[in-house]
């Protein structure tokens, strides 16, 4: 259960800048399905709008990275984070993407070897060296 | 500084297990750089063999994913994790592998955007769609 | 689920140390209402007592927070670390505080904000300004 | 030290699109101290802008929540992700907009008392009582 | 709902090297039971292998902690990372190797402990004495 | 540098409530040594009374688990919440109390599996097995 409302399309349709939103995601995944996160931020038009806005522009607009890596990044944070609700829709949002199970299981190889070296160095307390230095 | 000793060269040297440790990380990297982590892991002849022997099975035997995603997400994950070092450590290795600024800076919003919708979906506590159970 | 058991009123009843301390947080709250993380404690009757003596010290002894203000810093921890329970608890016990959907909203903006600048701050490890010194 | 180049002064002021931030973030603050965050910042001149434009919004913009308890949300979220810098800049720009020490401590007290329940709330796998669901 | 298939005993059986860890495990816990954790794995054999060689060297082998103690400190570790499932899996885990509801209490006192200065460290930024180093 | 001032031990002999804490912390351990975690407390007389009593309570009583394990615990979470100051302090506290080089490094080697379990069982979300219910 989510502790705000979850909007349903008829609330939706009823409010512009909610509604103008939902249009752009529908536009712009050319699909009607509009997942949860999307209507719980509805009950907040300026997160929704700021949110929406920002996604473009960091995970759809053309750039130096193309958007399957955009995605296993999106899911590297989100695990640590432990955002259960984010893993999954971005491991949706990955194979939709063309993720194959093979880069998946890499992609989680990665996550966990970091995690443990993450927690080694912390762990130890080790000194930057000062060849990492720019 | 570390909570642990950091070994030198003349007592790594002394040590067959940290000596060929060493001497694969430096035939791997083609360089004779060691850097803090892996002489803080001397301490630790087991753990230090376990770990090299998972990151070259990670991040450098090939597979699905290019080295120099491999080391993005690294980055992705160190930086989520809160740990210095690791980010350091693996910012200057993507580097290496020819990470451009433009895409240092993608990363960088990409995780920034990441930690953003992880904390509103954890804050709304948005139940997981569905459409994203596989 | 959880990993111990959850005591009952009748459980309760039997047991002077948590009975005492279950009707001190019904008189408190002016509610019969005895939530699961009491009831769990209430296996551990010091950590239970501990835990409420410091509650009432921290949440509702007068001092320099309204009490609701006191509220959103519980979410906002609680939604940094991740915690669904606490999570739930807190964001009713604001509401049940005054909390409008207007102040939900731009707390949960700022948790975002902050997590987002966070990140940032982490990944591109910047120095502290001397500026900021004490 | 950083993983990216601090922007002086001179190189700010002949970009524009950085110069015209740092503008705004000067005449905002009425002071002429740019702090290092926005300085690494200026690397990515996006991130910069719309790092700065969403700041405004959540932290300048008149709202439901005063000025100073958003800097003490800000501060909350800061300690619970660990980032030291962010807790640096924003203590300092509480009390700017004039938290009291007794209000610091408060906040702390605040801070470790939420960390604590939830560490518990967690380790017992606590369900959510059906009194909390909207 | 995991984010990948797990695993039945007819699926694993067919497979040499996801039969082969899985009667290992059998035969380490005297059980025929095979946790979800491994049934998820079995997608990548190599992390299987990887994850199941490195659990049994650092969470079985003879050493100078008991085997309690480090389920103790599992526990811990999964607490403050709020893997939910690890919880669980660990708890019973130190449950069937003689851990007792007073060590459980304890355990979950320290954890709370520990949660609680470790946020007050971080929000006072309190650096570390010279006494403390090596 | 810290967000607080340190009390010197002129400061807290003019205080009642400090001085009175610093001599029970010098007396439980024996040493006139008062490290900076407690001198940064000491501007929060309340806190620091409360957080002393819970130390004591919690890792001094005698109870289920034996001082050292309750240091190695510590550290754990310490580690885990990338508390360094704590890291620091609780290790030290570790090596007083006879934690030995290799039981430091099973230490680490199980907070390092833990994390990369953890890490495993976010990411790909496995449901708890009804085994685990109690």
């Amino acid at each position: 259960m989510a502790t705000v409302k979850l909007w349903t399309d008829e609330e939706a349709a009823a409010d512009p800048r909610v509604s103008a939103v939902f249009e752009e995601i529908r536009a712009a995944r050319k699909s009607t399905f509009i997942n949860n996160f999307w209507r719980a931020l509805a009950n907040q038009p300026d997160q929704l709008e700021r949110t929406w806005a920002s996604l473009k522009a960091v995970m759809m607009a053309p750039g130096a990275l193309d958007p399957l890596t955009r995605e296993l990044l999106y899911i590297a944070v989100s695990t640590a984070n432990g955002c259960g609700y984010c893993i999954h829709s971005h491991t949706a949002a990955a194979r939709a993407k063309g993720m194959t199970e093979a880069q998946h299981a890499e992609l989680t190889a990665i996550i966990a070897m970091a995690s443990q070296t993450n927690a080694l160095a912390t762990a130890l307390q080790i000194p930057i060296d000062p060849e990492f230095e720019i």
